[in-house]
């Protein structure tokens, strides 16, 4: 095995220890890395979770609970917990239960790794 | 009204003039913007529409026909077919017949437009 090659394979290795995702126009995705990150983008694909997120990652500190969120829905209580469980589901938050309320923060690393595979190369942006 | 405000009033006006989003954490999304971002999302939340993405973007020119497309999947052409529209539709791709074939590219802004919503600041990353 060549050094090049040695390297090539410590690369790949690494990227897929912190989960990095390479950009979608530099090779084809594998068809097992597709099912994981569609399931994310799935779970964004929905205009209310959409907005929970940003809430959630633009609120004072980065986290949010219930409490917080449903103000600026027109949903019920039980509707905005269901949302919140398929983004809790797609790792793009976690939860963490403070007293009465759950406490919700964005995964940076899992919307790293979205924004990542999206990103287009300056030179051929439209 | 100050420089400052007249400069920041500008500013706003140029970003939704280039259809940039701005991050998710910065500030929430607003309900309309999240409606149009969560259609593209949606698209992408399909593994087989984000192999093809993938297959078109990283194909030799940045364009792909279905004849490229349809042997990486075990599907039908009318089902690739199906799937392309989608893409499609959300402004993820465009296509251009010439003469038996249609040809696919991928559309840099938008792809472009969801990374950005997606970034995460360098220091929050997890």
């Amino acid at each position: 095995m060549s050094k090049q090659e040695q390297e090539l394979i410590e690369l790949s290795q690494l990227s897929s220890v912190v989960g990095c995702g390479a950009p979608l126009a530099r090779e084809p995705i594998p068809a097992e890395q597709a099912i994981d990150l569609s399931r994310a983008f799935k779970a964004l694909g929905d205009p209310v979770r959409l907005r929970l997120v940003s809430l959630i990652a633009s609120h004072d500190g980065g986290e949010a609970c219930v409490c917080d969120l449903t103000a600026g829905f027109d949903l019920s209580g039980p509707t905005i917990s269901h949302h919140l469980k398929v983004l809790r589901e797609a790792g793009l938050i976690s939860g963490e239960r403070r007293g009465t309320w759950v406490y919700y923060r964005v995964e940076p690393a899992a919307l790293a790794r979205l924004s990542d595979v999206l990103a287009i190369e300056q030179g051929v942006r439209a």
